[in-house]
């Protein structure tokens, strides 16, 4: 093969971009601005060079995945043969709300404590755990269309589950999540949440559990607790706030229109939130969901409470919160190779949009 | 809202999964297994009992997103307007084989050293760096079908490149990456590969880099050449090798058909490998992308080079090599939540199957 190397770009390359044309050429590219996440320290790409605008993020065609209310396999769980429930709440008139039971196909199951399965010089164990779904009544009510006490309601069957499976023997961490959406990971269309209680510490939690203990031993300060100030006084990434709970778009978003919702007071535990903070919880998440659905139309997305582990041990340190990540991206080679999400969105822009709407 | 718990559930919550009950149950499912990476000390979840076959991950419809030769913009890159070359490889004839250009819309774009645009308690940068597209003269030629020379011929450009850009003043990171198919985040379907060269070292790369040096302060060796020897071995996970290479299923594979293809003598540094170790590679890293563009319908993949930092540091515990991560699977709320991916196929069976093909 014969090589030949552009005789400009090679000047170019030695130049070591100082010239003038290249100045003349960075001004016609946006910047892009690498950000830090505060707590993990891991690094996002904001590259508005290659952007939409906002209302540009809502266009596109929703992959159809209803087979109807007929073959729902979540509209009666019991004709349709799901495992039986571990918890159901009803309405005053008898017909149900809510039901919990075990994923038919769970990916951890439950089977004692985790044994040992190692090869060679590799560490495995055996999935002992618990999954379970967590499913609302109305087939075509999702919870972005539901109102506050609906909302808490869901709340209310995270809590009572997370406080029952965290005494068991082989639990030490629960993730607790929902996906909405084909394109978000939904198989299933009917709205419904679902609920791993795992054997071990799961490495995002790990990092953020690390971060915010370094930050607290470096500042005296809760990490979050800063960001929360911060964000309340500085308002730009602000999408909702009451008096329990602040909805904002984070610094390091990830994806274009990221939200979090994080207590305004410091708490380690999503498990111990009180009746009152849940309905205000319902509240900000509520609308926050809301304005995507109409905003953004019906957007796919995944959001998950990060808790801390309940392994036994104090994370005084740590500050529970929720995190919704509309599906407005693909990660791609970059993002798998690095673990560096690339943004097209500032998040001031996105949540001065979802404030607007 | 009434809560009724079900009463039979909640017996088995107190029993703690040690009933005859609970042990015919758990016949019926095939239990997952929990399976660490050696090197970065993540789990990930080997869920077989939802799974598919492994003829059955072939079998779904592709997004086609090709608008036609006519219309590409990778076709004829000067007439399409892209931004200069910096490296073109021609034929004997004169045609061009191989090109190497800025991307037009950089995440990380050519400006000097980063500037601090930290934030109130957020730290941050401007996104300094070099963003380059590698494209291959045949807009259908995809890599899996192209010879042994051909990609010997892209991996020379990969290591030009990664020569160039590694003495920039603000690059300590070089990230090579390919993305095949919409679904795999390529949004022009000509045959292309990337290359951001960044300030800032990639997570996940930190995570190797930690771990690998873990294990050698351990065991005075390196993790991945006791990976290399232990899957020589024992086969079973094996796809392809020759002298100086080695194609196998990771023990802890995050995808279904998840390959990585390392070199067997031990190097940190992708950008040292001698002209008869890039034709090695060709042979095993072609005939394994051929053998999954065969048996698994020409399937949306990423695959990218991890290598050691270019931040003037030495890394002798690092062993370089690619990944190469099939699209057979979305990560939903769980992956997002914890960072643990679950599959849903044994790497065994995946092996086996790709080796028979």
């Amino acid at each position: 093969m014969n090589i030949n190397v552009n005789e400009n770009s090679s000047e170019e390359s030695m130049k070591d971009f100082d010239s003038k044309e290249e100045k003349q050429k960075n001004k016609k590219v946006q910047m892009s601005e690498l950000r830090q996440d505060l707590v993990t320290g891991d690094w996002v790409v904001i590259a508005t060079g290659r952007a939409k605008r906002p209302d540009e993020f809502g266009k596109y065609e929703r992959i159809q995945n209803d087979t109807g209310i007929e073959n729902c396999l979540f509209e009666d769980p019991v004709a349709s043969g799901q495992e039986k429930d571990v918890l159901i709440y009803h309405k005053e008139d008898g017909d149900w709300t809510l039901r919990v039971f075990p994923n038919k196909y769970p990916a951890f199951s439950r089977g004692g404590l985790p044994r040992n399965l190692d090869e060679g010089p590799y560490f495995a164990m055996n999935g002992s755990g618990y999954h379970e779904i967590i499913v609302t009544r109305d087939h075509y009510r999702q919870l972005a269309c539901m109102n506050q006490v609906e909302i808490a309601e869901v709340f209310d069957a995270f809590q009572d589950r997370y406080l029952d499976l965290m005494k068991k023997r082989s639990v030490n961490f629960i993730a607790v999540f929902h996906n909405h959406g084909k394109e978000a990971g939904a198989s299933i269309p009917h709205p419904h949440s679902q609920l791993m209680a795992i054997p071990v510490i799961s490495p995002y939690i790990k990092l953020e559990l690390d971060g915010s203990e370094m930050y607290h031993k470096s500042n005296r300060k809760c990490v979050y607790c800063d960001m929360v100030e911060y964000e309340i006084k500085n308002k730009k990434r602000l999408v909702f706030e009451n008096d329990e709970f602040l909805a904002f778009c984070p610094f390091s978003s990830r994806v274009a229109f990221e939200v979090w919702v994080v207590p305004k007071k410091h708490s380690p535990y999503f498990e111990r939130i009180t009746d009152e903070q849940k309905m205000q919880l319902a509240d900000v998440f509520g609308k926050t969901l809301n304005t995507m659905y109409k905003s953004l139309n019906d957007p796919p997305y995944n959001f998950y409470i990060h808790t801390s582990p309940c392994d036994g041990k104090d994370y005084p340190h740590y500050h529970w919160h929720i995190e919704i990540l509309p599906h407005t991206a693909t990660w791609a080679g970059f993002e798998l190779e690095t673990g560096i999400e690339i943004s097209t969105l500032q998040p001031e822009v996105a949540a001065e949009f979802l404030r607007k709407k």
